[in-house]
């Protein structure tokens, strides 16, 4: 518990109206995307200024308790949820588009802009943010940037980080730095700037952020491919790879996912196939003809039972929703969506989808999976019922199985959501305790007093493991409760 | 001095084949390609297995002894000259190609791999690593990942951060992790990898590393383009971006360099222009005919004097080495070249030029420019001779206010060169102070021994900063040694 008289510091900083303490906003901000996690804060706060940010923390680590930065608290992996003794620390409100400087290709942007906004905003005067995480439409910048969040078009231009060229940052001591800049290169001192990205709000408050953008593509065209085998898709991506042609997106469903996209959405795809390619090329017009036409043939070499190329923009939107809508999809079906994002390399994704569906049928488990086939970063989903103490914990037992045979196949635990608190107990089995030392000890200098987020990606201490809230611990605590009954 | 009970020990570590002390071989490991700066090592280890680097970083340690990480001393910033008390490890025997993985577009090289060397073998198979640091025919691949080296492919495909995936490193505690790996995403834990990236030997020592390679674009084209004035150059530069182009390299030369190049290798370029762009465009050979024809268009309403356009690869070449030579070039005008890289958002480049020219001017200084101008990456290089006290005093005074110009210009001190011994004196001034404490705790719990190339880039301690080997102090040591002389 905080202290009364510390509350009323922080209400007294921000000023009475950016304070929230009701049970109802307390539940509000108890959680945020990722399912069985959930903790009250002991109060929101809505900073007006960096002055504000930094104050909060200055206190903080006077008074010991802890901050946790939340934007739209869409986040997969428990990144926003509060830990215990916290306080939630609002950026959502910071939502404005500073600059767009079409000299040298940037954006300064505040980090609660939403961001399918920036995409638009800079789409209307030519030039283009790449990074589209399946969220874009409700998730802000900032945090992407914490999370370092993929998409759809992480094949053929990167992710956040590779879009983040400045940023500005509350430490955890209060004390504002400003790293990166706009030159295009720039290797003075070690790289904090990339260090920030993906840290999941643990080393600092980003208050504001220097995108970097690109030309927009002169033209895009969408296609979806239809296949009997996934051993069928799989080649067909490898084969498009080979062919020197890189996709701006080259995504995957799966027959489960088919099934329910069309339920949901009635785009009219057929739901007897195993599986679908959605694949989008980009660029001057003359080579994403000639991209379109390879990739077509390669596909029909590789028995596509049909292709659909869209005519217009209008239709390519209806395809690319066959993907787009896939989590919302599969959302509906029952009452619990546990959505991973195992990843391997590229190499590997036909025999990854072989290995989850070995594991979901070994465990009784109806999953779905989809995701981006190109960069080999899969999103297997189990569809559940949270009530069902039995069946979670048989999910719990398929996600750690299929995390290893990630991997085991050379790849990752998370490809773009995070490790957060939803992954930790997975994350410190495979990262090995050097590197784990190594974070623990960063922490540990930046935010001595573990004000900032404490308990995320890793426990802060090894010794005292069992003493931190951990994910199986907190869903049996969760279940107890009979939370969302 | 490292006592000779653990000089014998380190030469038990390596073999005695693989350990040199003669004052010959020190003075030839005394420096890099970084002019002024020297330093004599206690002795060269040329490590056999990664037990060998574990072993000799757990004995420096236990001893209290500096280890310099070395590939093959091609750094312009110092970071390869040793420190006091301290060995120099050598990397550059580390050769090999371990894999090219053409369906996940990856290599595992050993870090002495020499760049260049890395071109050849992934083009022969039909893939490209981009970045190409001019010294690309003699620096190592660990170095580059060392200083995170540039090029003149920086504008479109970014420098060596951007295509390196995973790195097998042993920490200053001799403990070995591999961060990173095949998987194109991957957000599982702080990204330790990007910030071994630069880390300029101070983090860890290199001992593989996973490159991202990219289809090997289809064609490429070669221009050379000479102006009269350097604003027309400058503003050439602005609308071929804005044209939504980005060219595979957009580089110039001024008068000083053009001459010096044509003296030396006799191309055939005029020598009474105050201006030239060097241009390269690649990809699609559609796109690549429509670019040549637009930049070509572009050239010529900015009042463009000449424009070649390479005929054959031959010739291409040919062009494409006026930009190549010119550090060589301007190397044999007097006797000390002090090459920099101040480096400027691309729209500030021709104001930067000017100031760069003005302060000059107003030192007495002889400088050639030239560099990455579509990236903003400027090579001011001074003309100078180090047994001229007063004139190294003037070029120590020019640079200083060339970095501080930069900087203003909302620029950085190094865009691709790395802040090592050579630049520690600027960054301390640039950076702040919240950055620097923040670098220094970093290295305080990683390396808390300060057995890992120490003083490098920051010093160590802002208390002790005085006993710390400073450029200034260490240029006046060096003349009145009469080194060189």
């Amino acid at each position: 518990m905080i202290p009364e008289r510390t509350l009323a510091r922080l209400k007294n900083i921000v000023g009475v109206g950016n304070y929230l303490d009701s049970p109802e906003d307390k539940i509000a901000y108890s959680y945020d995307g990722t399912p069985l996690l959930r903790q009250l804060p002991e109060a929101i706060l809505i900073p007006r200024s960096v002055a504000h940010i930094s104050q909060i923390l200055k206190l903080a680590n006077e008074e010991k308790f802890s901050v946790v930065p939340r934007g739209s608290g869409s986040g997969l992996s428990g990144g926003s949820i509060p830990v215990e003794n916290s306080v939630v620390l609002l950026t959502n409100h910071w939502n404005k588009i500073l600059e767009i400087d079409r000299a040298n290709l940037t954006a300064w942007v505040e980090p609660g802009v939403i961001t399918g906004q920036i995409h638009s905003a800079v789409e209307e005067v030519g030039l283009f943010y790449p990074p589209d995480p399946g969220s874009s439409t409700i998730c802000t910048i900032g945090g992407n940037v914490a999370e370092n969040a993929g998409g759809l078009r992480g094949l053929k231009y990167g992710v956040t980080k590779n879009y983040v060229m400045g940023i500005e940052v509350v430490l955890p001591s209060g004390e504002v730095i400003l790293t990166g800049g706009k030159s295009v290169k720039d290797v003075a001192g070690y790289n904090l700037k990339d260090f920030f990205v993906g840290s999941e709000g643990t080393l600092g408050v980003f208050t504001r952020i220097l995108l970097k953008l690109l030309p927009k593509p002169d033209t895009s065209r969408t296609m979806l491919v239809y296949y009997d085998k996934i051993s069928d898709a799989a080649d067909s991506v490898s084969d498009i790879i080979a062919s020197k042609i890189t996709p701006a997106a080259l995504e995957f469903l799966d027959r489960t996912t088919i099934k329910c996209v069309e339920e949901y959405a009635h785009l009219g795809l057929p739901t007897s196939i195993e599986s679908l390619l959605m694949i989008e090329a980009d660029g001057r017009s003359s080579v994403v003809d000639e991209d379109i036409a390879t990739i077509r043939s390669i596909c029909a070499r590789h028995k596509a039972l049909e292709i659909r190329i869209a005519v217009d923009d209008e239709d390519a939107s209806k395809l690319r929703s066959a993907r787009k809508v896939a989590f919302s999809a599969l959302a509906r079906v029952r009452p619990t969506t546990i959505l991973e994002d195992a990843t391997v390399p590229r190499s590997e994704v036909a025999r990854m989808l072989d290995i989850i569906n070995r594991i979901a049928a070994s465990h009784a488990l109806l999953f779905g999976n989809f995701g981006h086939a190109g960069d080999g970063n899969l999103h297997p989903t189990c569809l559940t019922d949270e009530r069902d103490k039995n069946e979670i914990h048989r999910a719990e037992k398929a996600f750690d199985e299929i995390f290893n045979a990630a991997v085991n196949l050379g790849g990752t635990i998370t490809g773009e959501h995070g490790t957060g608190l939803a992954k930790k107990q997975f994350f410190e089995k495979v990262a090995g305790p050097a590197q784990i030392d190594m974070m623990r000890k960063i922490k540990g200098v930046i935010d001595p007093n573990a004000v900032l987020n404490p308990g995320k990606i890793f426990s802060l201490s090894p010794k005292c493991e069992g003493t931190m809230p951990r994910t199986q611990e907190q869903i049996k605590k969760y279940l107890d409760m009979g939370a969302y009954s």
